[in-house]
This record gives structure tokens, C-alpha cells and sequence, in this order.
């Protein structure tokens, strides 16, 4: 393989397929917005799973045209070109009813159908990428969906993934969840050995994609203080410290346990590449203070930057790192700021994993 | 009590006793530098429990002079003016050996005997405010001082508090702790619904002190996502909500519990003036990312801004918000700012504390 034909590879536009999240929510107003923003990437293709009807309701109000244009035949996926965004609708979407901004069972089932069919595309190798827009819990279990605690679950459930981690990203300010969507009473008994490796494993290789080198893994320590030597919890000892040790046995560039309080101030220092969280709040405390700007004077968020990384997956999923906002959903307000993140980070993660394919055959 | 009475108590001085902290740490340092610093509120008083030998080593590196004198009377204190800094030494301290920049018995029984004759002081009321250096738990229980898990432990312990809470403050960023210094597995039998009225109480009090108005509360919620109404645990149904609707009962401006992650970035919005957080880290991640810098190049705290303060006690105390950083001892780069920052929150606190004292006996 020459030098050229690898620097075409990398500029090989990416399938990206976006789904509309709750319909009564801000999904179809960001996903519009983002797909006519000045910063979207133009050089990927992008398509939606979702419901075209829904779609150009916030289309009518954007300041340039966007059309969308329906797709009967998923095989069809990203293979025609003009200017028209492809929607696939999902069986059973045609025609439903719904309110703007609240909880109802109708659009859970509408966000769920069309989950599932970006899992069936991704799986089938019709698209590159999965970019999802927010769903409402309360919506997905009053459709009767009531399996999963989050959307990540989901994913993991679905395409049969053996083990799978949250990352949350923003620029360079990664976090990486050993446990996720549980009370913080039952973590303890999450925390063990194996899992942490696993994640250190799936943190390194995804970071190694972005960044292109072999990222500086910091472990925080589930306890404070670290433990404090045994004195405030045992989890340090028995298995955070022999899975830092194994896994830098196994060659990855981690350190830890650190107390979880200093741990994230020297991320932003430039210290460490990502950090391995123990459990939900311990990354997404650091996470969203970081990331997040509240104004008090509009009672709402200014700025809401992020992108939520589904992580040891066949496919590549990325999502916003926010709700559905029902109280901005068809006002207008919504910013499309943190799904052209997601979109971004899809599109890195995407480049890299289709180098890593098509040069397995010539591999050494 | 006329107006002018009231404007000339606000400027009566306060009273402040510095402890020396662990003799081989930044401690005495930082009191030094702090002391000549031009941001000190000159019209306070200040001496130090310590060990004058000890003080005066990083005194004569000091850009301006700065004497200490030994008060041989307790009851002396602050009772002499002239240029000199008191330092009380206790009993005990008056010869032993040490190194600079390690956990050692020696310094932590020195330690331990400034806090005490810290606590006798206040008691005795021959002090308003105690303002603490930081020591070394290592080296407190190396000298057989083993009952206590942290500084703030053993000030509730010895002034006889019947509860007491810890709070972080850095300018409008500020956390009241539930829980403190255990095992994570050991909070949620700590989540307890008059604990958390106890703590709304603290808070508000003392930032009412600080602010002069009611001040705004936010609850943090212990599990994930508040709980997701049970899903996530029910810290929140069975102990959090009735804590709060009881406190609201009573007359604190105080809602939650809301999620973990988002309540942060809603106080630096200006949202509210405190937050309750319901675990050390849950807190301690959140102040420090706000209030520390750290700095790649040099490997070292670029600032490290906050103050430690334990509510609920029969004295004030105030604390500098980091360690004894044994890395940067004796090196003469160690930052005096948050002990600044501690010595104007005591200041303020103590301020307050003597208005309300005065105003007893002429009170409606």
C-alpha cells in the first residue's frame, strides 16, 4: 500500500447516520440545525433514521433551506447523492400522534424503533457511524420498553456486545465509566479487577484513534482519599491497584489509583489523556462542570459541550451528552453545539477504524 | 445600640490564632508568607501555636522582616501590641528532631499538641477564630494519635460538638458535606434524613454570616440521575426528599434533590450559594476542578484557591484547603494564598460570631 492511496483512505468520506432521538423533544431541531451548520464536516455523508414528517418542522424555521427526502429501501442508504438529507423511517412510524415537550408513549416508541434500526444499518455495514440525538427514559418505558436503564444499555443489548464503557468526551477532556446507570449502594460490588482492566483496555484503543498515539491513563481511586491505605474502603487494595498493575503489564500507559478530588484539575493540566472513573457522578461531576455553562438570567444552559461515546461496541456509536430538553423542544432555542461534537468524534473514530479494516489484508 | 455603636463593632478586631500544622510540611511557610502578605487584613490580630525555632527558619527568606516573640502566658494572648508575631508553644514542644518534607512522629505529635492548645485557646475565648496549617495523618498517628480520621474529626471530637459538618468555600463556590471521611460503601447507611436537616441548618447559618441574606441551598441527590425516581436507589424517596420538604418547613431556602452532575455548573451560574453534597468526593471533585490549576511544565500547583471550614462547631475554624505538599517543603515555592483565603472567611465568620454575642444583651 503507498503513501497515496493511505491519504486517500483518510479523506474517504464516512457514513454517518443520525437518529432523531424523542420526537417531542430538541432531536429533529438539532439535527437540522447541525446539518446546515458551517461547521459540519462536508466531506462525510450524513443520513437520519427517523420520521421525514418530524424532521421538517424545525427545517421550516431555519435561516437556509434543508430538505429531506425518503428512502424505502435501507440497501439504498448513502448510495444516491443531490442535495436532499435520506431519511429511513422505521417500520410502525408512519403515522402517530404527539404533543411537543413531554413524556409520552408514542415517542418513546418512535425513539426506540428508530434505535433499533440504526443498529440493523451499522451491523449491516450501511453506515459508518451512529450518532444518536436524546431519548426520554420515562417515554421508552411507557412504550413498554422498560429493559434498559439508558440508551447505552441499549446499544450494548442489541448489537450483542460482550462488554461495553461510556466515555465522555470534550476536546481534551475524556472520562471513562467502570460502572454506569446503578444506585451508588451497589457499585462496590462492581468494581473488580477484570472490569477495569477491560475498560482501561477499551479506553486506550479508542483514545489511541483519536489521538494517534498511546494515551496517558489516569485511575481514580473509588474512595477518598484513595482509601487512604485501607482506612477508608478496601477497593483500592484488593482491586483497583492489581488492575493498574496488570494492566500496565500488558503495555498500557496507566497510572493510579489517585485521589478522585485532584485527579481531573491535572487532566486539564495536560497531565493525562483520559481518566478512568469508578462509577456515574465521579465522571460526570468533573465532566459537566467542566463543560457545562448555566445562565441564570435566561434559566438556561449557554453552553452544553460534549459527546457521549459508547465504547467496546461492533459499531461506532456516539451521542450528545444531553437531555431532550422538553421545556427549549420547539422554541428554537436548542443549540446543535454538542451533536456536531458527537458528530466529529463519529467521524474520527469512523476514519481510523476504516484505515484498520482495509489495511488488515496487507497486514505484516 | 445607635448606628455608629453598630459600625464600630463591624471594625473591632478579630482575634486570630494560626496552628503551625506539621513542622515539616509547608506550614510554617506559609504562615510566614502570609503574615507580610499586603492582602492581610491589617487591622485583625494574628498569632501562631508553634514552635518559634521552627517559624522563623522560612522567616529569614522573606523579602520583608518578620520577628516572632514566645508568649510564655496563654492568657496573654493577642493582649500585647508592639511588631512582633506571638507564638504560643505548648507543652512539650520544645526540643525534638525532625527532617524537612517527610511523614515523621515527632512533627505529628507536634501537630497534634497545636491543634489542642488551639481548641483550649478558643474555648477559653482568648482567641475568635482558629485558623489551621495543614498536617499529616501519617505522621498524627506515627505519634499514637490514631482515634481521628482527619483534622476536622478531631476538632469536633475535642471542642465536644455534637455534630459539625465540613464546608469548602472559594469565593461563590461552596460545598457542606453530609458524609466525610469513610468508605463509599459506607455512606448510604449515613444518608439519614435529620443528618441532612442538621447540615441545611449549618449551612445556611453560616453563609447567612458570610452573605448577609437567607442564602439559596441546592441538595445534591446521592445516586445518579436523582435516583430516577427509584430505579438508581432510593436514598432520595426514603431520606433526601422528606430532609428537604422539612427544612423547607423550617424556613430554609433550600430545593433538591437534583442530579449530581448538573448542580455544580447551576451554582457558578449564579443559581444558588450553596450546594449540600451528600459524600466527600461528590463535593471535593467538584471544589477543587473549580478552584485548582495545575500546572504540566513545572509539575506543581499553579493555584490551589479554597478554605476549609467545619460548621457547627463551638469556635471557629478555618482551614487551608490542601496538604502539607512534603514535595515543596523547604523549597520556599509553596503558595500562601488559600491560607489568605482562610484567614478572611474566619475573619468574617468571627466578625459576625461578636456582633451577635454583643447584640445579647440589648437583643428584642
Amino acid at each position: 500500500m503507498t503513501q497515496t492511496e493511505k491519504s486517500s483512505e483518510k479523506e474517504s468520506p464516512k457514513r454517518i447516520l443520525i437518529t432523531m432521538g424523542d420526537p417531542s423533544g430538541i432531536g429533529p431541531e438539532i439535527i437540522c440545525k447541525a446539518l446546515i451548520n458551517s461547521n459540519l464536516d462536508r466531506s462525510n455523508l450524513y443520513a437520519v433514521v427517523g420520521v421525514r414528517q418530524i424532521l421538517e418542522l424545525p427545517a421550516r424555521r431555519l435561516e437556509k433551506p434543508l430538505k429531506f427526502e425518503n428512502l424505502g429501501d435501507p440497501g439504498e442508504l448513502f448510495r444516491k447523492g443531490g442535495s436532499s438529507i435520506q431519511v429511513l423511517e422505521p417500520e410502525g412510524t408512519a403515522s402517530f400522534e404527539f404533543e411537543m415537550g413531554r413524556p409520552q408513549a408514542t415517542c418513546g416508541d418512535v425513539a426506540f424503533r428508530c434505535i433499533t434500526s440504526s443498529i440493523k444499518q451499522a451491523l449491516a455495514n450501511r453506515c459508518d457511524a451512529v450518532v444518536t440525538a436524546p431519548i426520554c427514559k420515562e417515554a421508552l418505558h411507557a412504550a413498554g420498553h422498560t429493559k434498559w436503564p439508558g440508551h447505552t444499555e441499549i446499544f450494548r443489548d442489541l448489537t450483542g456486545a460482550e462488554t461495553s464503557a461510556l466515555m465522555l468526551i470534550a476536546d481534551r477532556f475524556r472520562v471513562i465509566h467502570v460502572t454506569n446507570h446503578i444506585a451508588l449502594s451497589e457499585t462496590p460490588s462492581l468494581i473488580k479487577k477484570d472490569r477495569i482492566v477491560d475498560v482501561i483496555k477499551l479506553a486506550s484503543d479508542s483514545l489511541m484513534r483519536i489521538d494517534n498515539r498511546l494515551p496517558r491513563l489516569a485511575v481514580a481511586s473509588f474512595n477518598p482519599h484513595a482509601g487512604e491505605g485501607g482506612l477508608f474502603g478496601r477497593e483500592e487494595i484488593d482491586e483497583i491497584v492489581p488492575a493498574v498493575q496488570e494492566a500496565e503489564r500488558l503495555g498500557f500507559n496507566v497510572q493510579g489509583p489517585f485521589p478522585p478530588d485532584t485527579i481531573f484539575p491535572k487532566m486539564v493540566g495536560g497531565v493525562y489523556d483520559g481518566v478512568i472513573a469508578m462509577y456515574h457522578d465521579q465522571g460526570h461531576i468533573a465532566f459537566k462542570l467542566h463543560n457545562f455553562r448555566y445562565n441564570r438570567e435566561r434559566d438556561e444552559w449557554d453552553e452544553v459541550t460534549g459527546v457521549n461515546v459508547t465504547l467496546g461496541l461492533p459499531i461506532i456509536r456516539t451521542s450528545v451528552d444531553h437531555g431532550t430538553a422538553f421545556d427549549l423542544a420547539g422554541t428554537g432555542k436548542a443549540s446543535e453545539r454538542s451533536l456536531l461534537d458527537a458528530i466529529h468524534v463519529a467521524s474520527l473514530l469512523a476514519g481510523q477504524s476504516k484505515k484498520e479494516k482495509e489495511s488488515v489484508p496487507n497486514g505484516s
